[in-house]
């Protein structure tokens, strides 16, 4: 603490991502990285930006890359908003489009750095609970009362379980006085996306990632969808912080990536199997596991105390995450989804771990 | 403007970055960019990171690129504070740091977006003018009254006009009640850093850029040096808003940039040499040209007026910058250095220009 602070300073509970450790041999499931190396085509684009070009200040409407990703998704440019990370893509909504006086709504169970941004801005939030099966009610947010926008990520996490289309739908066709954003950082792994409907709800805004499905975590891209006016709003926002926020190698990279739909589709393919797989595995171990549309499971076993066993297997080089709070999720254990051979490791450190000898 | 907008969006004045067109053949002299490549040795460490590493998080610290910092600049690891672009940084410095119920002194004629990073935050701000000779008057700071903080650019922009470091001495010494920040993006290019003080003045937070002397303008890296308390602050507020600004090239490029301080070295002092030619050579044309301390130079000439110079000198494909405001500033042309071939096309069309056949 210091007096040259600013109060909003002192007030903040920082975020605290989840550890990024140096250690030899590690088997990483702690982060929802994507297992398998991103595509070829992305290391070229970046190798061809990597030289001279890096002394010129890069596109500050990353034109190009929003012009793919428009194209991608079938709507305009002004309909696509880019930005350093989806996290700070989150923070400009949070400044420019759910800082009102009425509360925000989000699950009890969520991304735990909504509320770490909503005291950033001075937001007052509600939590709605999660259902006894860690399901989002669309009913509970419809009945809470006018609010000033919405949010929550579709699948959730960390449960991994995903809101069907319809769901959201009536959600929207509930709340049309607010901003609803769907955050759909883990969509590309067999949840429904409600992209297309941001064509007749001017309040909705979808939220995506590179971090995930397109390998990129280390390249820092994430962008939102939604009508020019909520798209306007950010780039207001982005234009009064930083004017430059993505840098040449990421607007080149992640536009390669978008093009490349054949290692897209192999890759996410490749990750829901092994999902399926390890989820089966647990069950067979006595965990119960969520059913996850996302890059991670979500399980808890009845014999075992989530803290222990995430130690335990720490012990044994692999990494997962576990969170203490809140209470009714501290026996769960949240695991990325590796290779096959990251699994065969995780299931022979699990079998010991559960099984002492 | 949108219903869903906050408060706070429909209050804003963006910034506006000059322009990066695509034209072939441009003599690009409007950004203040390097005209030369960056180190080969930046080029490398961003292939080395480029490939299978990107899946992967970058480390939220950036702890290799703040060692490395640490020790160039002869500090500790906790007094070194890493954003995207200098940019990022002052806005975190605003938030954490400047935004007090005294309203925050810079100069009238400075970096345009001190007034739109205020407006952002909700910060109270006092201009304070330059003085008949465009320079910054420390002890019309002095003189002000109480303040919430004090920000200039040194050497200024868009003057090029340096402080002594003796004068930065002068207002610290008498100014201990706020934060002083003092932005060096472009002190490499023969002014005194006031790096040094830090160790004495626990409100001094000196700013830097890689974006002009280290040509990595595409790469957006800035950093922040001050007491640890300073730099706690802007930690606070980053890890609030985004956990990973640096992405894993830009943290490994400006790394391997800091390390080669030959390639360093030689760049200043070619940017110096062609600065002072051209100085020498504008004032030869009739200009009255500001001592520049950067890779800029400010000149006016009494029998043209800025705004038709700098339209005339784009239809020889020559970009400088004008600035309609403030009136004091408008017929001055902030012409950016190049290389000498760079120089010599821009003094070739200045004489088409100024003397129309």
């Amino acid at each position: 603490m210091s007096r040259f602070w600013s109060d909003t300073v002192r007030g903040l509970t920082p975020y605290v991502p989840g550890e990024q450790p140096r250690i030899e041999g590690l088997v990483k499931l702690n982060t929802n990285e994507c297992p398998y190396a991103p595509s070829e085509h992305v290391v070229a684009a970046i190798a061809a930006q990597g030289g001279e070009a890096l002394r010129l200040y890069p596109d500050p409407q990353s034109t190009l890359l929003r012009e793919t990703l428009a194209s991608y998704h079938g709507v305009t440019q002004d309909q696509v908003f880019v930005g350093n990370g989806s996290d700070e893509v989150l923070a400009h909504v949070f400044m420019g489009l759910l800082r009102h006086p009425l509360p925000l709504l989000h699950p009890d169970i969520s991304y735990s750095f909504y509320p770490v941004y909503a005291k950033l801005y001075g937001i007052t939030t509600r939590e709605i609970p999660l259902n006894a099966t860690f399901e989002i009610e669309v009913q509970d947010y419809l009945n809470a009362g006018p609010n000033g926008g919405i949010i929550f990520p579709n699948p959730n996490a960390p449960t991994g379980v995903a809101l069907p289309r319809a769901e959201v739908q009536r959600l929207l066709d509930g709340n049309r006085d607010s901003v609803v954003v769907v955050d759909e950082a883990y969509v590309d792994f067999g949840a429904d996306s409600v992209a297309p409907l941001i064509a007749q709800h001017p309040n909705l805004l979808v939220i995506r990632t590179f971090s995930k499905s397109r390998a990129l975590a280390g390249l820092r891209v994430g962008y939102a969808l939604g009508h020019p006016a909520l798209i306007e709003a950010l780039v207001r926002v982005k234009d009064s912080f930083n004017s430059y926020p993505l840098d040449r190698l990421a607007q080149a990279g992640a536009q390669a990536s978008v093009e490349d739909e054949s290692w897209f589709r192999l890759t996410c393919d490749r990750i829901m199997a092994t999902r399926n797989r390890l989820s089966l595995a647990l069950q067979q171990r006595g965990f119960e596991v969520l059913p996850s549309a996302a890059n991670f499971v979500f399980a808890r076993h009845p014999g075992h105390r989530g803290a222990h066993v995430a130690a335990a297997l720490r012990q044994h080089k692999v990494l997962v995450r576990h969170f203490s709070q809140p209470a009714r999720i501290a026996d769960f254990l949240r695991i990325s989804i590796g290779t096959e051979a990251q699994t065969d490791t995780l299931l022979a450190a699990l079998d010991v771990v559960l099984n002492p000898t």
